[in-house]
């Protein structure tokens, strides 16, 4: 089958052996914000044309472009979810040549009634926590960061920091734009501000401080970069990791997982990276309980 | 005397009594942004020239006035400090017709080392305890919100919060923008956002709720406005505000100053609204004892 997790600004194609294996995989930057109303089919023939003609007949899609801004909207499903109730609820997409199906994204709503949403990234849940027995955490850092709480092959409920969304906002549209500059990560910086994020004074103080360090204590600018970062992913794991985490599943790219994994363990946790074939193994997890025709 | 609290943005001049009394306000849009060096004189005498003119030979400036990008460097004093101390570190300026002098910034260090500075707060806060005589806590709210202890007639510390700064970027940079519209704050939405950020979760995450109450809930733009500023006002208070914060003064624009009162009295505080005069106060109680030539 193919697997496409095809989400705002990208999409990641691959071909799947009946077993998960991946086969081959593919990148483009054809996410659905680039892509008129109507012109999904032609993005698709021009990614993965080939592996149809080479006799693929199945293609299973999740990511945003099941949202009302995608293809076919297939609706939120809400939390606790297990992998049999996602895959019991896949919305099919009209198409001449080939069976394709949209996973659907989750909703929640913790309790006080505010809810959550996640799309796409059940999926990479699923994959990483498919064959786990006891009760985990996965975290999927980014610019909406997701931590879900995954309990006997199910996701319990989840919750999204803005964490790399605020930190773009931050970094480029307020007065801590004049001394930051983005560059490769500093570690010492980074563990500065993880540091930081566990004393008072709460984040929009803690902000300022960027500003202030950099006046009166002469930081630099890419220095102040990796200190904000670890400010605010501090921030997210004082609010997402307790005692009873575990071992928490980081899921995502090398550059941003590793940077996690060293903070979960800076405060005392444990995790491991996960890269992104994660979707790969989620979408091959659900084809092989889907009703295909 | 004149008095001129010169801002970033903007300026206030006053014409003062020997007691403090205003005999006339005026603001201008004049900003030290909008300067180019060396023309401050100008934009000075189109400001006040008429009470020059008019006999007044000793002006007191306070604000960005007196930071690297002002007029003349007036340095950052250290925390604790009194009247005396800031009314005897003035520094003066080269003018042909007139006594001018500028207040310094304050610098203050918490137990972990991070800076923090002020600049123009300073005269309004000793405008506002100058003759108070229990220790007490003054807010003064807006871009960088600063939050400062007197007690004993001394600035014993302060502390500043983005909370304007995050607003204004997180509503017009992010996903959130999507569904916020600026309008007049709705009162049961900012109390809902107030309350929200009493609760678990953090910043970072409470944020995104704004988008997921959209989205799920139905919530208005103007709602959802209003909602992110007792969100991030809530955050701020969460940091600042304890038990032994006794009546807060909260300085500056009835708009603004309105909000943090009655979020600060949603929380179980007391406090009070003073209008922006405490600048004029200020720089009069300092201009009474300054060492004029």
């Amino acid at each position: 089958m193919i697997g496409i997790d095809w989400g705002t600004t990208s999409l990641r194609a691959w071909r799947l052996e009946r077993d998960g294996a991946i086969i081959e995989a593919r990148t483009s930057p054809r996410g659905i914000m680039t892509i008129p109303d109507g012109e999904f089919e032609p993005v698709l023939r021009e990614t993965v044309g080939d592996w149809l003609t080479g006799g693929e007949t199945r293609i299973l899609l999740c990511g945003m472009i099941g949202s009302r801004q995608g293809w076919v909207e297939a609706p939120y499903l809400p939390c606790p979810a297990g992998i049999e109730d996602i895959a019991s609820h896949l919305t099919r997409v009209a198409f001449p040549d080939a069976d394709i199906m949209i996973v659907p994204g989750l909703v929640t709503s913790d309790s006080n009634g505010v809810p959550d949403i996640m799309r796409g990234e059940e999926t990479q849940i699923l994959g990483v926590t498919a064959d786990a027995a006891a009760p985990m955490m996965v975290c999927l850092p980014g610019t909406h960061s997701k931590w879900a709480f995954v309990a006997g092959g199910r996701i319990e409920q989840f919750r999204t920091f803005m964490t790399g969304e605020a930190f773009a906002a931050l970094s480029t549209h307020t007065i801590l734009a004049r001394t930051i500059r983005p560059a490769a990560i500093d570690p010492a910086s980074f563990a500065a501000g993880l540091a930081r994020a566990r004393e008072p004074g709460g984040l929009l103080h803690h902000a300022f401080g960027v500003r202030t360090r950099s006046l009166r204590l002469g930081i630099g600018e890419a220095e102040s970069y990796a200190y904000l970062s670890g400010l605010l992913i501090g921030h997210e794991l004082n609010a997402a990791l307790d005692d009873q985490s575990g071992t928490v599943a980081v899921v995502g790219a090398p550059a941003l997982t590793s940077l996690y994994v060293t903070a979960i363990q800076t405060l005392g946790g444990t995790a491991v990276a996960i890269d992104e074939t994660a979707g790969a193994t989620g979408l091959a997890h659900l084809g092989a309980r889907a009703p295909w025709t």
